[in-house]
């Protein structure tokens, strides 16, 4: 099995975008993010997703992206909104997803893996600039000019398999594939037991998307 | 003053870029990465040049790099070579360049700045690739295209000044702008004090650019 890295944060859209990679023979080895998150519910449900989904590996490397501040994800003074907001939302996290696949991409090299999964969305993307299609290209490029792959002439490719699908159509794909979204988590103030709010952006677009997708929200909710 | 963010290794050439971006007026935010290197004294040579020439601010941030080894810096088990070799050396750190110039991106939408200084090098290149100048304009593109800033229309710049520079002439450009190379270490193992070992790629380079520039070197060799 060819290997590939899958940046996998606990939620629904990367374990889904996982259980795609696996359909298509990929060895998954899964990367999950430590970078300050205000609970680390979201790192266990990485943990479980990517055992239930048989990743051949998965590592969680720390990052201290919290010393710069500037995201109501990693820095405790800026509140988590609640109802809906205008523009670029304070809990999109400083040049969030260039981060996680410059890692990703280290680890591809050590790896020799040629493949790297994100699951970015430009149909549900909350006015984040960094899902957008004409980002993901440009990262793809960039990356096949920065490593030894590109140099040796082995061409990279960064996946984004959710890119154009909407939440309900990347539900109706997980469960088409056996993903449990039980064991996922996708609230940005998610308890300690992994339960969800229920009212940050995140829950909201996620709660639409079942009721969308008719299927049953397994959501934990407190 | 606008604000840069300016990366710092420890190293000759990241010191000069330092004293170059200060020269131009920035208000620079020396950001160094603690990736697992085997030695600190590089770091510790971060503070020391962050504070002789001026920094406005100076951030290590910490980063598991190690966890998925493949570099000489990074992984114990990969000696450093102590004579010349072909070929990419096994001192590369995976897409090193990429993550450093990410986690700088990261800081400068946080800080609104648009200029990010890196001490690439295209002629001393020693066979990184992440080093060429099609890779900076490569990432420079993707930047664009990443942050709130593209969206919004102000354009972010990667500048490389010693892009097409000798060691010889980052040398005489250093001690024209005052860059006490003394307080700078360059040696993949350095000793805790500082001291250099003289004989990896790195001080080879480094010796042959004082020998080259007529400027006596002040390395404290062990």
């Amino acid at each position: 099995m060819k290997p590939a890295v899958v940046l996998l944060s606990g939620g629904l859209d990367s374990a889904t975008v996982l259980a795609i990679a696996r359909s298509e023979g990929y060895a998954c080895h899964a990367l999950s993010l430590d970078y300050g998150q205000r609970h680390t519910a979201e790192l266990a449900a990485a943990a479980r997703v990517a055992q239930a989904l048989g990743a051949a590996a998965h590592r969680v490397m720390r990052l201290g992206l919290g010393d710069i501040g500037g995201s109501a994800l990693t820095d405790d003074s800026i509140a988590v909104p609640e109802a809906p907001t205008e523009g670029i939302p304070v809990t999109y996290v400083p040049a969030r997803n260039t981060v996680m696949l410059a890692l990703a991409l280290a680890w591809a090299e050590v790896l020799g893996a040629r493949d790297i999964f994100i699951g970015v969305n430009a149909v549900d993307y909350s006015g984040y600039p960094d899902c957008r299609p004409e980002f993901i290209e440009a990262f793809e490029r960039m990356a096949n000019l920065a490593t030894r792959a590109g140099v040796e002439g082995a061409a990279l490719k960064i996946h984004a398999p959710l890119q154009y699908l909407s939440k309900a159509d990347i539900i109706r794909r997980g469960v088409e594939l056996g993903v449990d979204y039980g064991l996922t988590v996708s609230c940005y103030q998610a308890d300690p037991a992994g339960r969800a709010c229920g009212v940050c952006d995140a829950c909201r677009l996620r709660r639409a998307g079942f009721i969308a997708a008719g299927v049953a929200d397994p959501t934990p909710y407190r």
